[in-house]
């Protein structure tokens, strides 16, 4: 094992024993090269004269960036070459990192005298998830997950991992089924001494958020498995995050909890400008740990390990992307331009819900409860086959859905107008009419 | 194992043994979920109409991508929310796979009437190399590189996937050192009945490429292993491609003449936009397959594979990115601004070659052979240590450069006007000289 990687483990063990138990064989094994060509470039960059700088494999001309006019031309003149060209840090933009940190005590108060990492730039929200796989995962692990997921996770902790999932039902009634997640998690704990989960709201496909009162509980069944000696591994993903629609669903992060409720507790947060800025193609996210007894050092050496894992995998992440958000972070102007877009959302959500109080469908289908995000799922009747129904109103209404089980259909209002709403509720309704 | 990953096995196995042989278990296990989210917003943006297409999560206003202000403002007017915004497919985007394939044609006449896949795209090279590892290396497999490497391929094959590092002399003399290539190759051939490589011209460090000789000497020798039985997989990173800066050396792709050299050859080329258009930040590379069994099918199902992986771990790639390159290649106006830098790049490394002929610095440290790329490195005295020198020369010259190894120091022309040149051969020779 390398030297480097050694160090970082000898400090992530001493200070939290539980996020090392947790760490996957690679997870150990990892390092950022420090004394490689990134850690030289980066002391050259501090120390040399930007003239006699030879250390990058960039082309320079006048103290910046080389970049083809045929390519500058595409961005607005106030950003420089450097800006869009050059290489970013394998960690991210360190401007933009401390911004998102700044970001997160913001809108989550409790996080305000909390100790957490800086949070690390991903090309996406699906990569900062798969290096917290690379991290914490091997092979035949099992991970705890509701019936109602992103599929990608599938593909990422089965197919690329070979992780086990364990499923629980989402849905007790109307509510998140706190029982099955409780009964899941310690089933697993009974069977070892670590438990991963991820816990993803506002929830891909039903766009449900717990509500103040579950939030609670869910902590409570954390911190009850943490007690029985159980390393508990708690993924957030918080994709949606913000975009919270009713007045009682639970507006914070369970991450400003999770950061310090126990020295058996590690939680990553996954969070990131794709869907919270509506930045879908830019690829940035960002990575978060914290874990009651972590230290600076502490999150230093997690970092350093994930950042190896980058640095290994995509080298680094887009330099204009990451720049621009951090304009818009600075400045505070995407504000009005996420209020805007919140409202929109908004009225598009109250349009679903107007037309699915003023027709009763539920001869053929009925919705999940959805409270926030991007989405909500619909329930068909036990007679419909939601793959039928899918191409059936995408050939015979040129409507477009989501099949994610048999059973269900996930519509994303964030892409209909609120005047198309009723159409394709009366639309699906007319579907399942014409299979029954 | 998933349906759909055993479809692909099956054309995969039929077409070409050799890379059936050659895959990884994960690589056996990937596939592209064509039935799932992806696959499904895919069918439905081809049919669905614009106003109820459902099926994405993003958002939609007068049928396009929402952009924030804030962040669209640092776009070019001509450039549409869908080109800044929207999520790219996982494969790339469609038009850009086709024209890079064609530039791909241009580049290597060799090229025109063959056969091989269609560019997938990449978020950058470093992650070209990686899915290629994903795909084909377990743990404990070997991998033959020289002993002129950079760095990252340690952390990538080794940290991260576990393989063997098998290293060759990269230099016979002033030659590509081809015994040892043959020899290493052999060696590996004779445990196993599978042999993993890389070729990386023009390469990183040493800025050499091998001339005309050299690169039908390499194939010889990549056939003459596969007649053995061997199952051959050959990485072409050709990072750097295009950067030929004298005239005898090969100026086209080795993947040129792999592609049908043998139906024991796997090649894969990894190229891409970080280095041959200046665009490093952009994160756009490209992962090509060939062999001289495949066919459409065959190209499809490893296309799928390597899609699969890149679907569960970054999702996509930067749209703007992409946009902007297609852009640039649809015109061709890039190839204007490549001529000048072309240019500006053999200026200094003419002027490189210049100083070094003019002085005598063989007392201290020689050069490496260099005729390609952004850089050269040189062998320093055996009295010396380069990293000493290096830290030296940054601390009391304020210059910059790399420390490969303990005897080489690797510097980047491409970083240096050409009239500071000079100065930090001169300032090298001079700290070498403190330190004797």
């Amino acid at each position: 094992m390398n030297p480097l990687a050694v160090d970082l483990n000898k400090i992530i063990e001493a200070t939290s024993p539980a996020t090392y138990a947790l760490l996957s064989a690679k997870g150990k094994r990892l390092f950022f090269p420090t004394k490689g060509i990134v850690g030289q470039s980066a002391m050259a960059k501090a120390k040399a004269d930007v003239r006699y700088n030879a250390t990058v494999g960039i082309g320079v001309k006048d103290g910046a960036a080389i970049g083809f006019p045929s390519l500058r031309k595409y961005f607005d003149a106030s950003l420089s070459n450097d800006e869009v060209f050059n290489y970013s840090n394998s960690f991210g933009n360190a401007a933009l990192r401390k911004a998102w940190k700044e970001r997160l005590r913001e809108l989550n108060p409790l996080l305000k005298d909390k100790l957490f990492s800086l949070p690390l730039v991903s090309s996406g929200l699906t990569h900062a998830l798969y290096m917290t796989a690379e991290l914490f995962f091997d092979a035949g692990d099992s991970i705890v997950l509701p019936d109602q997921i992103w599929g990608n996770y599938r593909l990422m902790f089965n197919t690329l991992g070979a992780a086990k999932i364990n499923s629980y039902p989402f849905f007790d009634g109307s509510q998140f089924n706190l029982t099955g997640f409780k009964s899941a998690l310690q089933k697993e704990s009974e069977k070892q001494q670590t438990v991963r989960t991820i816990l993803n709201f506002p929830n891909n496909p039903t766009g449900y958020s717990p509500t103040e009162a579950e939030a609670t509980a869910i902590i409570e069944i954390l911190v009850n498995i943490a007690n029985q000696g159980t390393r508990v591994l708690v993924l957030l993903d918080e994709a949606y995050f913000g975009l919270f629609l009713e007045s009682n669903v639970y507006s914070h992060s369970l991450f400003s909890q999770l950061a310090d409720a126990h020295e058996n507790i590690v939680a990553v947060k996954i969070c990131g400008a794709t869907k919270e800025f509506f930045a879908w193609g830019f690829r940035v996210g960002f990575l978060t740990f914290a874990t009651k007894p972590g230290t600076d050092a502490f999150y230093n050496a997690l970092e350093h390990k994930a950042a190896g894992n980058l640095r290994g995998s995509i080298s680094n992440c887009s330099t204009s992307a990451q720049n621009i958000l951090l304009r818009a972070l600075s400045t505070k102007e995407y504000q009005a331009d996420f209020a805007l877009n919140y409202k929109l959302f908004q009225s598009r959500f109250e349009e679903v819900k107007r037309v699915l109080a003023e027709y009763d469908y539920s001869d053929m289908f009925t919705p999940y409860p959805f409270n926030s995000g991007y989405f909500m799922l619909v329930k068909l009747a036990s007679h419909l086959n939601a793959e039928t129904i899918r191409t059936y109103l995408l050939d015979h209404y040129k409507i477009g859905v989501i099949s994610t089980s048999p059973s269900d259909l996930r519509i994303a209002f964030s892409s209909l107008e609120q005047e198309h709403i009723e159409h394709v509720f009366t639309s699906l309704y007319q579907a399942c009419k014409t299979h029954s």
